[in-house]
């Protein structure tokens, strides 16, 4: 099992906020940094009632209450987005143009693009400024164009090209606002939770990671990148991935 | 002035499809094609009311009936989208990410990424198969996640991304139904259009192309692209860009 990375490279007490802790990997980043010796505070938003800090990608005035309140006695050091879908009971991943439907499309946009930008917008004013700081989405190697020789999952695919081209567009911005701050995409590699469940079978299973493997490699690439770094698509192994 | 090109790379007596032929490049798309001595049939399918081809890019019904309408006596030589929006009155391009709209956004998915990919579904398994023939989408430059040095335009840049990802996809599954077809994304240069009228103030005039123009050097390029080059985002000047 990979170690906790130290987070070394972020100012010591760092106030945290992950979007999407009632996930698989989402909850996994919160346990992680929730136990982290250098992190001070982490705040866990999720859909679910029972969740403290509630919020639907859907519903922007509760991406910014969440934000807001999270922000409210200091800036922001991580701010990581961990939700999305691959299949809800109108979305199932195509195998072929036949399968394309624009209600299917419409909601991957609203999930996985318009949703992690919503949180962007309203989150990204808030990171700190003095030291290095981090937002981070994760998104996917099946949404690099570049990548795609397989075909199919084609709502997911574009969803997320979608989000990696709102992440770069917020990234160039933010470079002029806050020189030390990053925001980045990551490829979390295939993890076992219900969103790749069905897609598991030609998985090698040494590549099968737990969550919380692949929110510790996560994390461990967000400590060694730079801003320099900004704007770009990582994989949970710290290798850039073209778009 | 940019010759007509030859279009000798497909088989004479050439039938085409233009989607958005009521717009500036997709009508001069249809002039174009419509005075070519090796065109046979040009089907200008536009969203006005007088359009003899009538279409809606939120309608599939009407995309399906158009696309069955044109394919009824013979196969597709040329299918061209020249559909999309950057700005209407709820869609404006972003300076910040302070202005990202859920709405917005919806919107340009809906327009510039869905619509083009219902019209693929529909006009794909149409295409001439016993000679080269090419389904092309109108995308642009500011679509490319990797050239997007200057940020802004949040929503028409992310569905652009979104739409190249669909044709690429597209092209995956074309090219195993039918290796002689090409699936491609084009970026028209700045063209004196309504799109960009708004926009053309820093632009050197030597490089604002009239429709035409810019019709006859995308033909150029579809006319010199191979089925290899299928999946891919060219420039009217037949350089591919990087996703």
């Amino acid at each position: 099992m990979t170690d906790i990375p130290a987070l070394e490279s972020f100012a010591p007490g760092l106030r945290t906020l992950v979007f999407g802790a009632g996930g698989g990997i989402g909850a996994a980043f919160a346990a992680e940094l929730g136990t982290h010796p250098r992190v001070a505070r982490v705040y866990a938003a999720a859909r679910s009632a029972e969740a403290p800090w509630r919020f639907d990608l859907r519903d922007e005035a509760s991406i910014a209450a969440v934000a807001a309140a999270a922000a409210a006695d200091g800036p922001l050091d991580l701010v990581i987005v961990a939700t999305g879908v691959l299949h809800t009971g109108t979305l199932r991943p195509e195998k072929s143009w036949r399968s394309l439907d624009a209600a299917a499309l419409a909601e991957a946009f609203a999930i996985n693009a318009t949703g992690p930008a919503l949180i962007a917008k309203h989150t990204l004013g808030h990171l700190r400024r003095d030291a290095k700081s981090a937002f981070a989405c994760l998104s996917a190697r099946v949404g690099s164009i570049e990548d795609n020789r397989l075909g199919g999952w084609h709502a997911y695919r574009a969803s997320k090209a979608a989000l990696n081209m709102l992440v770069r567009t917020c990234a160039v911005e933010l470079r002029q606002r806050n020189p030390g701050a990053l925001c980045v995409a990551l490829h979390p590699g295939t993890v076992d939770t219900p969103l790749s469940q069905p897609f598991q079978g030609g998985v090698d299973p040494a590549k099968l990671f737990t969550p919380t493997r692949s929110a510790r490699a996560m994390l461990g690439v967000l400590d060694r990148l730079n801003p320099a770094d900004s704007g770009r698509l990582f994989a949970w192994d710290g290798q850039a991935i073209p778009f």
